[in-house]
């Protein structure tokens, strides 16, 4: 199926620093119909370097970046349920971000955009829900930075959520997530062609924002999915070179993605974004995660992947355990997968499964108190 | 104890690349006293970054990166034991690498040193301790980078190795650590002060070089560390600066130690370490370390560390199922502990005394035998 991005633009948003955004745009596409009920409305959450484009084919022939999960007859089924992706607040895919037009000067926003939140992230999707008059949201789902906002959906708006499934995800970005991110600005910003974030009218900081990628492609993978993909496998070659030139496979696909990246993604929504994340903590700084699952009565299926190091399992665990001290309805699967951070993304079997058969029970279970 | 570093010149060396090096400088320190049989000498192979100060005070106040593993009493007891130390090929703490002179010139080679491997600072260690009179070492022993040259001690020089202590290492680089490697070279090269590697009359790539040392602790850090450490405490405020300066005290960290690291180490000798790293396989691209340990009477003690994400316990694992299978005499301890492949320098009181142990019998054994 071909699909068009669509836009909506609101007068304002009010941000969880202080600062008000005006106008705000917001890129959305959608897959599937809505039912006259309204009720089988699901979100799609992207991850930090996604885009509205979740499903289909665009018109350009780019398939969406979850089109294994979103389609007929697929995980989630569009012949059953109305599915909405939008490009998150901060970023370069249609929605309002640093690259955008600051109204008050008519120059890209650059380093002068506010710095958002995961909550303020959700925020504009409620207002995006609200244009579509739905009131209340069959599920929201999402993988890593999308199972956050999925998470935050639950705990801001808990009654507008039947069900949230959070993949691959933190209730709170770690030390350890916050130090990957912090590497990824550094490089950014180390970069001369950076200039303080205004280089629209310029070339954009490559090297940066591709030494960030780089770094950032190790995490989504695991030690066994490297070894398996790439080993000590040489590129084009017999011999090591005994230079600086490319050696080894996994230096060629490194140096490859990182190039690729910079042609997609603009380099200061590399850092507004990875800001957001390293900012989200679902309690707000009090490490009390009961207290906000306490009044939640959406339902949860949470996910996450054996060999996932970037997000590991107990971070998801520790979810699941607190739901359940709240006699929360909860379900979780650690699956088994090599494939790292990424196996959200590519190892799709039984997740297929596991997704369907929470979402069918939660539209009867819907249908039934309807 | 004051310790001075002190210098050997040899004529040349060949390098596995096919090349000459000439003339080559070694940097070292010694420990304790050589006995009248020379068979009390115990070699300390350094990890990436370390040096030939291993123990005891420099003029300049400065304790040895293992100062407290090496000293009277302690585990390389150095009322018993000659210790020696040595900065590796290819290293800019006095021995000769890309900083040096090259007689051809009178200017520093740069990018015209040859790139060298494992072995090439494994045979000039060989040139040293033969300078010193010394046929047969009691032990050599290393953490990470040290172990790769332990390893190889062993396997190119079996005869001059009564035991060999790899630590928290591995046979051959992975493709996961060849990758970290890479972004690290990719970072400097992408630094415009950089120029090629020629800028030792101008100022370093400072920027690069920090973002790779950047890259570089992370990894040697375990999540469970840096969590422990740092956790999302906020450092000198009380609320998100929603700006990009440093929020987290990990940000703070991790700037403070990339900045501290340009000024004690050349970029370009990080370029041509990192690369002899990637480069070794014990094996020599056979994949068989079987065939390396078939005739190696070499005594084995191999330490690995649970935490340790960058040199896992498995790889350490590998080498003590081939040496068993080949009946060699092999200790194998898989210590406990949170610090990740920094453990290796910083929790050593079980190590301490594995190593003690060890060392005693293969003295005792030794003297036996003699």
């Amino acid at each position: 199926m071909i699909v068009e991005t669509q836009y909506a633009r609101f007068d304002s948003i009010e941000l969880e620093g202080g600062t008000t955004l005006s106008p705000v745009d917001i890129a959305y596409e959608t897959y599937g119909r809505l039912n006259e009920r309204r009720s089988n409305a699901i979100l799609i959450t992207h991850a930090f370097t996604g885009d509205a484009h979740a499903a289909g084919v665009s018109k350009d022939g780019k398939p969406g970046w979850w089109d294994k999960m979103i389609g007929p007859g697929l995980a989630f089924d569009t012949d059953r349920y109305f599915v909405i992706c939008s490009n998150v607040l901060g970023g370069c895919q249609g929605t309002t971000g640093p690259a955008s037009e600051n109204p008050a000067t008519g120059l890209p926003y650059g380093m002068s955009f506010p710095v958002i939140t995961i909550r303020d992230m959700v925020r504009l999707q409620r207002m995006l829900v609200d244009h579509l008059g739905i009131q209340r949201l069959l599920c929201v789902a999402g993988g890593s930075m999308g199972g956050m906002q999925a998470l935050q959906w639950a705990v801001s708006y808990p009654e507008r959520v039947q069900c949230c499934i959070p993949i691959a995800t933190t209730w709170r970005h770690s030390a350890q997530q916050i130090a990957f991110n912090e590497v990824g600005r550094q490089a950014i910003m180390a970069d001369p062609d950076w200039c303080g974030g205004d280089y629209y009218d310029k070339k954009p900081p490559a090297r940066g924002l591709s030494i960030a990628r780089m770094v950032g492609h190790i995490t989504y993978m695991s030690d066994d999915s490297m070894r398996e993909k790439f080993g000590r496998k040489l590129r084009e070659k017999e011999k090591f070179g005994f230079d600086f030139g490319v050696d080894f496979e996994v230096e060629s696909y490194l140096r490859y993605r990182g190039s690729q990246f910079v042609t997609r993604f603009d380099a200061n929504s590399y850092m507004y974004i990875t800001k957001a994340e390293d900012y989200f903590d679902l309690t707000q700084g009090t490490g009390k995660l009961i207290d906000m699952f306490q009044t939640v009565t959406t339902r949860f299926l949470v996910i996450s992947f054996t060999s996932d190091w970037l997000y590991p399992s107990y971070q998801s665990q520790e979810i699941v355990k607190v739901l359940r001290r709240v006699n929360g309805d909860v379900a979780y699967c650690d699956l088994q997968s090599s494939y790292g951070h990424d196996a959200f993304l590519v190892d799709i079997e039984e997740q297929t499964e596991i997704v369907r058969g929470f979402l069918d029970s939660t539209a009867r279970l819907a249908a039934v108190a309807a």
